[in-house]
């Protein structure tokens, strides 16, 4: 199988060697809008050559949409007016709402699978790109009754080889537990930076101090702005109705330590300690 | 050396098995209220020998107190009302001010060194203690000029001989930082345990569709309440101080995507994002 990766930075980068741990692609085209780093893909083996998104609609069986999420619709569109009827089209987005609404009355609609594989990392483009990445990690598959059943199924092939369950939901279900799961996550850490970065004036002291706690609590904070932003923009309403219970919820932290309420925060912390059942 | 360790948890339990990695101590006697935690560090070989507190402080050459932060002072003072003037007393605690003043007075107070070393888990008890957690981690030790040079000496060369670059600090601004750095990460993987509890009914997309990212800033969240409630309390000034400020750094974030404010967000973003030139 021929594949064509469009955005070859941390997704779409360590897809593609996904693809090729698991024999999936013989031949995998980049394209990227960032020369370099189509230039540095090339250098890293992450993919064979670099083509024009025009070679890569021409060529490919599959096409594979890895640019920030705020691209995608257009993108997706676009792409869609070139394929021919045995090509396939997926994205690997974290938002599917809009991307599932622009997509729905396109001719095309079958050919393209709406996909959000649950991994990444702090880091962006494609010097991060590792191998393992996606394996052992879920992936959601949105709307799959709008795509044809080929289409579905070598996408569903693809990921089940990697190594990867598949959750089927809505766009609109799957951007509210993304919010609340992955999103939410990100916030707590970029605002525990700015936190420590205002109180903390003395940089010394967090490079010294910093235990493993605050490094894994804080690692997220180091992602890409340019990743991220759009995110949140686009799942705004369901980002911001878990923001505020996050807040809500460091308030009720916060009156409890103010009244010195210890039995309150020993309850609020047994109730958190649930997570645990959950997540092993 | 002949040490007691009063405590036989995840931190007491870690320290001894890392004085024995580094051939610090040949016999290691442990005390812990709870008879269970004992027997588990018996079996585990954390200690040797499960003694009583009397018998620790008339065997030990080195006597570590591991317990929870509000029975610190009155523990340590116990201890060294018993002791004589070649034994050393050693304290592991994450909270300071309280400690040293209750320490100030006793007229054996030069036996004492108050450490914190910058580590520990989300695990807790004899079960979870490992033989290098502290190995390349920092500790503080606070008020030295109240030591006697030879109870200093003896913590320092321990603490580095397993590996551990020592700060010095006096308990007020140990208290500070580590509520700036390691106890507001607590407090927000606990918020953040609760929010996605509250806001995520269904407890199987919770373990579906975590990330690496949502696993490693609600790790915290595990943590032993019996732990960090009296850190907390103990620390209370300090840790309402930090936590003010992250619920308005959240604050910031939810206005800025409120108005929709894209270029805002990635500005505060790429701001925090300076917290990985720090800790890289």
């Amino acid at each position: 199988m021929k594949t064509a990766i469009i955005g070859v930075g941390l997704i779409g980068g360590s897809f593609a060697l996904s693809l090729r741990k698991f024999g999936l692609s013989n031949e995998i085209l980049g394209v990227d809008s960032l020369a370099r780093h189509s230039q540095k893909a090339l250098e890293l083996g992450l993919i064979n050559k670099i083509v024009t998104l025009e070679q890569a609609t021409d060529q490919a069986d599959l096409i594979v949409l890895a640019t920030p999420a705020d691209t995608l619709p257009l993108l997706a569109v676009k792409v869609l007016n070139k394929i021919g009827n045995t090509q396939v089209v997926m994205d690997m987005g974290s938002i599917k709402t809009e991307l599932c609404e622009v997509m729905a009355q396109h001719p095309a609609r079958g050919r393209f699978v709406a996909t959000h594989p649950m991994w990444g990392t702090e880091f962006s483009g494609p010097q991060a790109a590792v191998a393992d990445g996606f394996t052992g990690r879920t992936v959601v598959i949105c709307n799959r009754e709008e795509s044809d059943s080929d289409a579905l199924q070598l996408v569903e092939q693809v990921y089940t080889t990697i190594g990867m369950p598949i959750k089927y939901m809505n766009g609109e279900e799957q951007d509210l537990h993304s919010a609340y799961i992955s999103h939410i996550s990100h916030i707590t850490s970029f605002a525990l930076a700015l936190t420590v970065l205002e109180k903390e004036r003395e940089e010394e002291h967090i490079f010294d101090l910093a235990g493993g706690g605050f490094e894994s609590t804080v690692r997220l904070a180091k992602s890409s702005a340019r990743t991220w932003a759009p995110i949140f923009m686009q799942n705004k309403y369901n980002v911001l109705d878990v923001l505020r219970e996050h807040i809500h919820q460091l308030q009720i932290f916060r009156k409890l330590l103010e009244k010195e309420d210890e039995k309150g925060l020993v309850a609020v912390m047994e109730k958190a300690n649930t997570i645990g059942r959950i997540l092993p």
